[in-house]
């Protein structure tokens, strides 16, 4: 059992909050916006039980797990016995570089500062700091407790160490650690998404397919074996001789695609009125919030399934 | 009730054949090689009660529907009455161009001939035909009776009609079709694989993360939304206002993420070894074979789970 620090306690510190106190953890919430620690509490209080019903509190009642949170008013506190801080601030580099001056001062010389950031490097906030080889970036898919994937990222001079203490805590806390080995923009996850992405404006700016018919790819198609094998392996059982027949057999045509995905389209203009019409004659503007509950649903139900099914398939 | 031909009765035709059958149709199997329509009905007679077993019959006994497959040793016999011809040969153009040519003499007028290549464009085998207009590719992810994605591709003589057939016929067979409004290299689902395949390369090659990590990337992070949401859903879900707030928020952190994808890592050498070295240590040689049962039987109840919590999300 360790004492963990959540500083910023808004939409994903308070997802965090979650995975560690089910994880068996001690959490001191603080937020520097007044009442913000307050709701994430809240907001556990309403989640933990739907957790529980479907089996993704590790056999624990709602209120067990939920009495391991706890609101600090003053950051002093919630700093002074962590041995791990998950730092989810706004995306502002300035104030990004001052919360961590001021978490590396107040938190003990042990303890892990790791932010949740997508957007910055770590070695953009902490290479002013005199801990700076403790800190790294564990960047989530919202929400973690639903989706466990979490990338590690270090700076260049983040100590194995920290990696591999960070690393121990989430993967026993039911998190899935992507080890990065050296940072570089968008991390994996947002580089593999924004691959797909951009050829998927493509083909609909191009007139090949529509939005709907994108969706349908993935989510009737290649989605279904990539949600519980990812794409190497996919692609290593999709050959008889492995992964190493299957870049034998099918570079030539791979290569031959991506020499006709140069062109980026802009993300606007007559391509985004098509594609938000198209959007919005599937899920009209005011149905969006209603439809986020439902995915939120949707990713619980998925969860409790591979789980079920045995979990992370690796042998 | 429609007379379906299923002509090349190998890896694909046998599963269209289940799809056809589970379908309602009455199924022909013919196949050049001797035997192989017959095995494709004993492969039939030993997935069709693992699939009664998950609930992905239909409510049907196995039974009832083998007992709409038939082998069948002359071609013409195969194609007399046929409604709809699935063409599943070997990817080889000259071939592929005989077999239409005879496809196109033998079936009667008013039939559908599509065909399930995945390398070949549609106008390059069908442009000699008296029949061409009723040509198309129906182009699926194996096996169509657990993947329900189905590429509708037409050549640019192929008739809307014909596209709509196909389109009912199919989706009234349980499965979704992507509706492709003219041909393209790779259609939609190996040009999205493809994109993101050649970014997962690269950030192995790199040095950024290893094959596990990208895997984790997809099958514990972006493929379970994926799995039920697709890519665009996905994204106008993640922003308040929608697609278009998305686009606005993020659209410049992609832009300069392209911008370091324009470089193709060749799949071979010393990252080839890198990549079969670690899929190795994962998953020896010799349990190739055995994973792709696991993964057969882990999309079976997927695809039961999907269809538990509700099938297709569209409203």
């Amino acid at each position: 059992m360790s004492n963990i620090a959540i500083i910023g306690a808004g939409l994903i510190g308070r997802a965090w909050a979650i995975v560690f106190a089910r994880g068996g953890h001690r959490v001191a919430l603080w937020d520097s916006q007044p009442g913000q620690a307050e709701a994430a509490l809240e907001f556990a209080a309403t989640v933990l039980p739907d957790l529980a019903a479907q089996g993704l509190l590790r056999g624990q009642p709602a209120d067990q797990v939920l009495a391991r949170l706890r609101v600090e008013p003053h950051v002093e506190a919630a700093l002074a016995d962590a041995h791990y801080v998950q730092e989810s601030t706004p995306e502002v580099l300035d104030s990004k570089r001052a919360v961590y001056a001021e978490l590396d001062r107040l938190a003990p010389g042990g303890a892990i500062l790791a932010s949740s950031t997508s957007a910055l490097l770590p070695s953009r906030f902490t290479d002013h700091l005199a801990g700076r080889e403790r800190c790294l970036v564990a960047h989530p898919i919202n929400p973690p407790y639903l989706v466990p994937a979490v990338e590690l990222v270090p700076a260049p001079w983040t100590s194995p160490q920290a990696m591999e203490q960070a690393r121990r805590l989430l993967a026993d806390a039911g998190q899935v650690p992507i080890m990065m080995r050296r940072e570089i923009d968008g991390f994996v996850m947002n580089r593999l998404q924004g691959a797909l992405l951009q050829e998927a404006f493509r083909l609909v700016a191009d007139g090949y397919a529509g939005v709907e018919d994108v969706d349908i790819g993935l989510r009737e198609g290649l989605a279904l074996r990539w949600s519980f094998m990812g794409p190497f392996e996919t692609i290593d059982l999709n050959a008889p001789g492995g992964v190493r027949d299957y870049a034998e057999r099918y570079e030539g045509m791979y290569a031959g695609l991506f020499e006709q995905m140069q062109r980026r389209v802009p993300w606007g203009g007559e391509l985004m009125d098509r594609i938000e019409a198209e959007r919005r004659e599937h899920l009209p503007a005011d149905e969006l919030a209603a439809r986020q509950l439902w995915r939120d649903r949707r990713l619980m139900a998925l969860a409790a399934h591979k789980q079920a099914v045995g979990g992370d398939p690796a042998p």
